[in-house]
């Protein structure tokens, strides 16, 4: 082998998360390769390589792994039984299907944290309305029904306000063949984040922990480090997120998305692959989440994470209910004329309301004007007029 | 036009200035495209959209150029003639040709720096020996020769050391048609750099003046910002880069190298595009170059130059004597290993001895830290051996 030549990434999955691993595989000197769905996917547009294919298919699947020295992913939906066929066939695959299950099934997820001694709320498994009828006595009501696969930003999760609509929920879901189960809904102060990044050999680093601010589950804001947090508080939450990576065998990026209440924090959700609370490290610290999981699927010593700044915050460009007439490449330069700090990312995708379209990192010492700065651009990119 | 369609960039030359806009113009959401000579070109090597051709031939970089919302460059060896044929059909190319004139010409930037009152050395034309012994004379003998056109790097500049010697060097190269000139050698203390960036609408920003290290012409090492500039000749080489870049119509980044000697600066070359000296802005700085070039050509506001530690230190990884045995992979990983808030930065290019092959930035609050940790890396990323 020529001396020079360098690992080979592929990633599964065409969308932003994707997208944004490219420049950090561009300065690496990476090679990368994308399995993407559509030659105008967010990911496809900037890739040198795509390979056009189905991640469903696993045909498509070994074709795009070729060659790889790590495949990885951008969402957690490709069937494992086709990773497990790759890794038979002696594929590197990062995370692997051991640890991914607990990111595609949330009853596996639930099941697996209670007995490690994480932090999660009452839950059980919703097979019938008599189960659900005894889980409303147990939590007095406090109900939040989730599908345990396939949910997503707000999707496959439900809050019924009264045992009725619970259990007509409920009948009508396993009917059609929807996998529930229910856990303790929690009334909690706010959502924190925390991302750590792991590799096979076992080394882990944590970036701060952030607070994340959603808006009909989807994340909108995300604040590092997230303001006032207690500093034993903030501690509990790193450790717990190295340790879920430890008990998982997650490797690649790990993020832990937490309430936290009455002082304490009850795990939400685990995603293991770059998270949108991460995108402020793109800007805000010695290493980005995307480069991050490039080292740690590669099996190569992470980075240092520390922050840049004292603040950095994030503000998603979601699409508004209309897309507005001055063209994006307007909007863009009017943000950048009024705020040349403003860290700008777009995803090469066209307008839909609610979509991710892009987002704004801001870093600098004082949180209320950063956090003023990200809000102003995200909301003329979004509406094409100042707040 | 669908509003969401962002603008497009084509940069012709397929070199590492070429590959590190891509990363930028991922992240703003531009769509961009490469003019390169080689499949497998640095630049090529990343970018979704490579035209293969040759930038000295007319039909290719129209093809290049055909839809592009700006075309721009990585050296400044396009035919001139050229880029007026383009302009004339209503191409948008950035830097033009009236101002690349100057970082193609030395005589031409002499005569055109000495005229606007910028510092350069005195000069003067070359075309016969006796010209040689005039200038020799006037100069004391202290003469530095080069060729007017196409030196880089060290190349096509002569240091003779005896009246005999500059007199033969004249006459063999002025036998091989080198147009040449000649100008008083200074004896400087140190070399820095001032980089701005400038728009077709006027507007200039200038990142911190830095000292760079030359080692046989090439440069090695940047320090940003330079350690102990006099802070009011710090301001005098912003201002003149600014007035350089405003007098010659410049628009992307300029860089201007300069001498410091006896507490004062001489103008040493001009380069219109991202720069070697430059590369510390990718992790050092709110906005690198790359991303500043591309705001530049697209007429877009520019973006804040203020550096996120107090020293960031690039050092180059060049080409050693021999290739090592063990593969760039393990080096990186065992850099990786030992330092781990390098920003490692690869070209993907093939080891020639002295070939520019990559970077490291390393940025903090100490400055001999920070140097160390950098020329430590670089060291062991070229010779697979710790220093």
């Amino acid at each position: 082998m020529d001396s020079a030549v360098m690992p080979t990434v592929v990633v599964i999955g065409d969308g932003q998360l994707a997208r944004m691993m490219h420049p950090a595989a561009i300065e690496l000197g990476l090679e990368m390769r994308v399995l993407a769905g559509a030659e105008d996917a967010s990911a496809a547009q900037v890739f040198g390589e795509v390979s056009l294919g189905d991640y469903t298919d696993l045909h498509d699947l070994e074709e795009a792994a070729a060659g790889a020295d790590a495949v990885t992913f951008d969402h957690e939906h490709v069937p494992n039984e086709h990773l497990q066929r790759l890794i038979d066939a002696n594929v590197t695959v990062e995370p692997r299907p051991g640890a991914l299950l607990y990111a595609q099934d949330k009853l596996e997820q639930r099941t697996r944290l209670r007995a490690i001694g994480a932090p999660v709320p009452e839950f059980a498994p919703i097979t019938s309305s008599a189960e659900a009828r005894d889980f409303w006595d147990l939590v007095d009501g406090q109900v939040c029904l989730k599908a345990t696969r396939g949910g997503y930003d707000g999707h496959g999760v439900w809050f019924p306000s009264s045992l009725e609509e619970f259990t007509s929920l409920t009948d009508e879901l396993l009917f059609h063949d929807t996998p529930l189960y229910a856990e303790r809904k929690i009334d909690f102060d706010r959502e924190l984040s925390a991302m750590v990044a792991r590799t096979r050999s076992g080394e882990v680093r944590a970036w701060p922990v952030v607070e994340s601010i959603q808006d009909g589950g989807v994340c909108r804001v995300a604040i590092a480090p997230a303001p006032g947090l207690d500093a034993t508080l903030a501690e509990l939450c790193r450790d717990l997120a190295v340790r879920i990576a430890q008990e998982l065998d997650v490797t690649g990026v790990l993020a832990v998305e937490l309430f936290e209440h009455d002082g304490r924090v009850t795990v939400n959700e685990l995603a293991m692959r770059p998270h949108n609370t991460g995108h402020w490290t793109q800007n805000g610290s010695v290493t980005s989440q995307f480069e991050q999981h490039l080292r740690a699927v590669l099996d190569w010593p992470l980075g240092a994470t520390d922050p840049i700044a004292p603040y950095t915050v994030m503000v998603n460009t979601l699409g508004g209910d209309h897309d507005p007439e001055l063209p994006m490449r307007q909007r863009v330069a009017e943000v950048m004329r009024r705020y040349p700090e403003a860290k700008i990312h777009l995803y090469g995708k066209d307008w839909r309301p609610g979509r991710k379209m892009g987002h704004v990192n801001v870093s600098g010492p004082d949180l209320d004007t950063v956090r003023t700065v990200a809000e102003d651009a995200a909301h003329f990119i979004v509406n094409a007029e100042w707040r």
